[in-house]
């Protein structure tokens, strides 16, 4: 029996309308999104694809002892199921799909095979709890991929989900390259496999074409069709793939293929973290409630790893600046209010913020802030002053965090003694300022007003 | 005088509609969207702000002559706007706002500035050829950050547009973490400064919050409010930075702020590439037109050595692997027709694309494919039979294209001189595979039917 269509997420969208109907109008965001009952934002299961679609990532070659270690750490973060290369793709594959089966995991084991018999026969046999089936739909694969008619793709999906259901084991069916496919053909095979009882019906942007809007019309449309699942998965060469997914569940899609850095074909799909950055700002409560996520860093280190990538700079949550605020402004208001720029919390990945002062985009609010970690004792103008010159000195050449703090000393020394010592003394190899530059900013010894004048170009504006 | 609203992109759109209307039904793609008179996805325009967001990106250090060479790339690439730090950030901001201002370049000159008459009054001397103004709306900002209520930002706005306007410069007006600001504030403020005459008004996602249809509703709810041009920035906190510049351009926004490689403030803004990636697939013709596409790549690795960071290795177009394909199925689609599994011709970036074969989810047509470019005689029958003994030998450890090359070789041999060299022995090193696996597999001798029936497990099941 299938599950009932979309139906844990319609309890939690009731949670979410008595939440809205009681929360006073001046206390909403006025673009927080009214609760909808068709979202499963606050519901989505992850259908966790490193080990299948992630295998077919150019660099991706994982041994079985690699498989089990991911698998295992997959598990572990909280993930609903877990995707394996088909046990017909080689023999190491079946092997490998039996031996983490074996594992006992929380998660549910899948595997993914082609529409057909002969691999399904095979599947079976593995000890998965789930299988997934695709065939491609759309013209261009109907033509110059495997050459199959819509009568032939029926009748084949129909035997083969017959047959899994028989053996008392899971089953989706899923259409690939959707978004180019005829819309009668999809939503008419769909409801045919729906009817004989599938699990769950996919749809699949296997090339990364579709954009939000389209998506969240053919999910939507297809909830109307079918009383099944509804699982989706979205290739990123357009940049969609997260938004994708998001827009597929407000739209009452229930699962979310996923892998690790969203490794897979050609640039991969939507990435775990980058979800989890997503849902959590939809859904904080949900998010924390399944999913380990100061685990995250770990995670995607170990795939990294296996596949020989870095990082990207730029990464969801756990990328070196995802946390890190430089210009004035920010960094002055993330010093009142962490929320005025940052809308997660990097305190639910076990992840620290980081406001950069070291440059000449600072404001005063920032070194004023750093002055008090160095435990040293300067009044609001001073450390304006101060910020000014650091300021001056980052125009010359880039400064590190121990040159700021060096120039921070120097310039507390000369007040609390009463010394002249030029600030950029305290930087081995750092020249002194242009002239033109001293006489357009506060100096040393000019009057309080002068000085407090200043604040205006410290704050830059810097700003979205 | 504001130039009219949406201009442009009405043309565009009335181009869309005759040529939407005079395809026949059976050529559509049932999903393309029908085109729509309020969206300017085939006549955006860039707002490139490496200079300006880029520079608060946390390893950014521009010198001038960086700046400059940068300034150049973005030129020639064909952005319609460079937007600069404010030359009240610094005095060397200020001097290197000047020296581009003098380059004569065919882009038009921006730089950002807080909504000041102080910071007006130094950018209107600059030489540039428009002012972006911003300031906080959301109660985060005017409470944390500014701490100024809205009828002052009203009467400031004005002052500053008005001022600006008297040079004969560009003027935009943007609020600040526009999506947590109260929607009657917003509106009240863009309708104001709107009669006044500003040019363009600016949404900014400031903390990367916003999903896509929220995107769209806003946008599309304030090109009712104002005449005027509409800028977005969005920041990629949650993964909807491309996504939510493209909902606002099929909602009516005419400008699309960027940076290169997406560097800003934490995890950065829309890439500029991503957003070429995007919008080719909308309209071709358009991007083609006005971008020196096979310009970005150069440009990229301009902006990352400068800012010391690798190019991530899944970016979008130029990233390793974005047009790598790896499992059999897609390679033998690619190799019969591109489209089946690329949605973005890499030749319009100067870019090949990557059939790959050296593992064991390859298939025998991207082996079929390499044996053709080694000149090599074999049918297809041994391409296939070759295949599956790559597959058998990759399951022991990885092959890269020179291992490949090797057995390709030796097999290649061994049926032209009837020899029997273990296949493994053609690369050093290589063990032999397990006994069972033989005996589950193809081998030489076989009679041609068990040799064919090879295919299915040869083809490997990976898809979407």
């Amino acid at each position: 029996m299938p599950p009932a269509a979309n139906g844990s997420g319609q309890e939690v969208n009731k949670k979410d309308f008595k939440a809205f109907e009681t929360t006073p109008l001046h206390n909403r965001n006025p673009y927080q999104p009214v609760p909808d009952f068709l979202s499963n934002v606050g519901s989505f299961k992850i259908i966790e694809s490193t080990l299948r679609e992630g295998e077919q990532f150019a660099n991706a070659f994982f041994d079985t002892a690699k498989k089990i270690e991911i698998a295992k750490a997959l598990d572990d973060f909280g993930v609903d199921y877990i995707e394996l290369t088909s046990p017909a793709a080689s023999e190491q594959s079946r092997r490998d799909c039996e031996a983490i089966c074996k594992l006992g995991l929380k998660a549910k084991i899948l595997t993914h095979i082609r529409c057909h018999m002969d691999d399904a026969r095979i599947a079976v046999e593995t000890g998965v709890d789930g299988v997934d089936v695709v065939i491609g739909t759309s013209s261009f694969l109907r033509e110059h991929s495997h050459g199959k008619d819509m009568a032939y793709i029926h009748k084949t999906a129909i035997e083969v989900i017959e047959f899994v259901k028989s053996k008392g084991i899971e089953i989706r069916f899923s259409s690939e390259d959707s978004f180019r496919s005829d819309l009668v053909d999809l939503l008419s095979i769909y409801k045919a496999v729906d009817k004989v009882g599938v699990n769950r019906v996919g749809i699949a942007d296997t090339v990364g074409c579709a954009g939000p809007r389209q998506v969240y019309d053919l999910v939507r449309t297809l909830r109307g069709v079918v009383s099944c699942d509804i699982e989706t998965h979205f290739h990123n060469d357009t940049g969609c793939a997260i938004a994708n997914a998001y827009c597929a569940l407000e739209a009452g899609a229930t699962h979310i293929d996923t892998s690790v850095l969203g490794i897979g074909e050609r640039n991969g799909i939507t990435p775990l973290g980058g979800l989890m950055a997503r849902m959590i700002v939809a859904d904080r409560d949900y998010v924390l409630s399944k999913y380990k996520l100061h685990k995250l860093k770990d995670l995607e280190n170990l795939v990294a790893e296996a596949v020989e990538v870095n990082i990207p700079f730029n990464n969801y949550i756990t990328g070196f600046c995802a946390f890190t605020h430089k210009a004035g402004i920010h960094a002055k208001a993330i010093l009142n209010n962490p929320s005025t720029y940052e809308i997660i919390n990097p305190a639910d990945f076990g992840i620290t913020r980081y406001v950069h002062f070291a440059s000449r985009l600072t404001g005063w609010n920032a070194i004023k802030s750093r002055v008090e970690q160095l435990n040293l004792d300067m009044t609001d103008a001073q450390c304006k002053e101060c910020t000014a010159k650091i300021k001056q000195l980052a125009d010359i050449r880039p400064l590190n965090v121990d040159d700021v703090d060096s120039i921070i000393r120097q310039y507390h020394l000369n007040i609390k003694t009463g010394g002249d010592t030029p600030l950029h003394h305290a930087v081995p190899g750092l020249s002194a300022p242009p002239t033109d530059d001293l006489d357009n900013m506060a100096t040393d010894g000019e009057p309080a007003a002068k000085k407090l004048k200043t604040e205006l170009s410290v704050d830059a504006p810097r700003c979205c």
